[in-house]
């Protein structure tokens, strides 16, 4: 059965752009698109059930390419002994920081874990999100990453949402290879990523590659092993020290590379020749108060696609909301909101090896959409936080609460 | 009828400070709190109809005591146009800017303002809000300024809110005044104030106290009128330069001034002596990328209360969240949790001279308050964006969507 969604305008982001349609029609079955274009030029369709959007901006279904969202308790007691005055140093020595994030994870359950990244998600859905990437890392052995993994697809089993399961076991030393991160690099290799991924529980690999975490030399050791087994990387790079991560993320054609405050021309090019997207994580960057702005201009210049994400972590960015991402991306990168709506749909959907079905609105892909009640697509980077009034269609069916 | 609120922790902020009651009761009647406290010492209180929170925390409803909600039109396109490189000269030559939102909000009815208004309120009220202050201010002649004052003034008619409306008619000059602002602070004077207090519209008077707008001799004359009428100020003050506005609004005993980033520490001194509440707002801070910080350890030395606000307003704060303003507060204006808390509940209410019953959970209080599902109050302020699960309860009733 066919379904006519009418009385609306477009914003497809085909080719990364607005690409509005005014007066739209949009003609969808099985859970995809048949038609789109002026509605004064839709062609015979036979039967279809019609639906009448009541003049909303209709734009693709948002999506959030980066987020770490399974994970065991909080740190909003850390982030109010900051606040207090306590140092990172002193905050480390009773345990906190990541290492505090790894322990609660590891003590969780499955049903626990997936009770508290439930209410996470379902945030996150609430601005519109239809496909999400959550990566492991706060298990670090092979039991709990497994279980993290596990988590992101039962939520992709549960909810009307796309999950891409990201194995992010090289993420931080886990305290049993204390001084030994070579020996854990090749526990990744030789032990989890082969028994993870014939598992089926691993869509893309990713690392964390940074002076506190690991050198670019046991990065490229964990892309190998993904090249063996199939599986496409992205990397952690560039977020608080330059070692041409992203670079090495290009040569090995990664889907992505993200953070990238401090990455260079030569990173910009290498990215762009490799068609590997720029992920810029402004909730991080405001989180953390950096002062050192992504290179826009030379991601530009080079025609480097960028993605926006929400990284929402319990360390860094506990952030709810990707459209508060967009806000973000403007307010603080000086993004266009054209620019910043790309980011959270056709690119983020490429950063998921997703491009050639979500992310954009046209003919054979995914129906998945939302209509809000907007006067104009900036509306979506201009507001400031809270809530737009919207509906949400997946897979051709609209959502109800 | 009485109801006992039980299985939960208070945050009840009295004195300003968190005030934490673990395994806590309270009781309720006509919509005031008759008694709070550990449940272990719950004296006899006859019969009552017992409610189970389950265990959250419970905190006084939000107090957003600096909004301009009420508008005609948004200002997405220069949001838009500003981000492409379109000067504020080009802008403003267009009638870009807040001549912009004076002819909309002129131009619109007051059903049109009201149906606009109430979307945005409605964001607000699902964080918590229960209490909401709303300027007037967009239309600048005594006709348009009344027709926002009634709007805000339904607004908490047909909300289960309580809505404070300030008159500030001196918020910029009208085109019909061009280069005659003291012809406007006389008709302010002589004509709006005493229209619109007569009909029981104004419960504050404000003004904008900066180069670009009003000389202190102006609001000067604004607030004497103001005193005649019985009504209390407030004050928009050094916000981009230091004319000792704040000073000035404390010589009036004024509820509070606000913006305050270019304050001195004499006006500090002023303020806390007059008990004029300081009114932070990091969503313009944000918003405008400010870098002069409000001078928050003067404020604290000195002990002036610090309220935080999200001054939605459709140029400078397009906030539609309170809770998004405590995590800046924190994240930018380094307060902690407990300041924030503090200053969207105890000390907002007294910038709306409510101070006596609102604002706080104590006996002989408003039964206004939020049952959040979180771990801890500092979870408010760490949460970046979204919407957190609570239940909300106003004049004793729970709320239901
Ligand atoms: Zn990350
Ligand atoms: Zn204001």
């Amino acid at each position: 059965m066919k379904t006519l969604w009418q009385h609306c305008h477009v914003a497809s982001m085909a080719n990364g752009s607005y690409s509005i349609i005014e007066d739209a029609a949009i003609v969808t079955s099985g859970g995809r698109i048949d038609w789109i274009g002026p509605r004064g030029s839709l062609p015979d369709i036979g039967e279809a059930s019609p639906v009448d959007l009541g003049g909303a901006w209709v734009t693709p279904g948002l999506v959030d390419c980066h987020t770490h969202t399974v994970f065991g308790g909080n740190r909003s007691g850390e982030f109010e002994q900051r606040l207090q005055g306590v140092s990172y140093a002193e905050i480390a020595a009773q345990g906190g920081g990541i290492a505090s994030t790894v322990r609660a994870t590891r003590a969780a359950s499955e049903d626990e874990l997936y009770a508290s990244a439930l209410r996470r998600v379902r945030a996150l859905m609430r601005d519109g999100v239809t496909t999400l990437e959550i990566k492991s890392g706060y298990g670090l052995d092979l039991e709990n990453e497994r279980k993290m993994l596990k988590v992101a697809r039962r939520l992709g089993e549960t909810l009307p949402l796309t999950v891409r399961a990201t194995c992010l076991a090289a993420h931080a030393l886990p305290p049993e290879y204390k001084d030994r991160s070579d020996d854990y690099i090749a526990h990744i290799c030789e032990v989890m990523l082969p028994a993870l991924a014939a598992e089926g529980l691993v869509d893309a690999v990713d690392a964390f590659c940074e002076y506190l975490a690991f050198s670019p030399e046991q990065v490229e050791r964990v892309f190998i092993k993904a090249q063996e087994l199939g599986l496409p990387v992205k990397l952690h790079a560039e977020q608080l020290s330059s070692l041409a991560g992203s670079s090495l993320a290009a040569r090995y054609h990664g889907l992505s590379a993200d953070h990238l405050e401090f990455m260079t021309e030569d990173d910009c090019i290498a990215m762009a020749a490799a068609g590997t997207v720029a992920v810029l994580l402004p909730g991080a960057f405001y989180y953390l108060r950096e002062t050192q702005l992504p290179p826009m201009d030379a991601l530009r210049k080079h025609g480097v696609k960028i993605a926006i994400a929400s990284d929402l972590n319990p360390g860094t960015s506990p952030a709810l909301s990707l459209r508060l991402m967009l806000n973000m991306a403007c307010t603080l990168f000086r993004m266009t909101p054209e620019e910043a709506l790309a980011g959270v749909t056709t690119h983020a959907a490429t950063a998921l090896g997703l491009g050639d079905s979500h992310g954009t609105l046209e003919v054979g892909k995914v129906a998945d959409f939302v209509a809000w009640d907007i006067e104009r697509p900036a509306d979506l980077a201009y507001w400031l936080g809270g809530e737009l009034d919207k509906r949400v269609v997946r897979h051709g069916v609209e959502l109800t609460d």
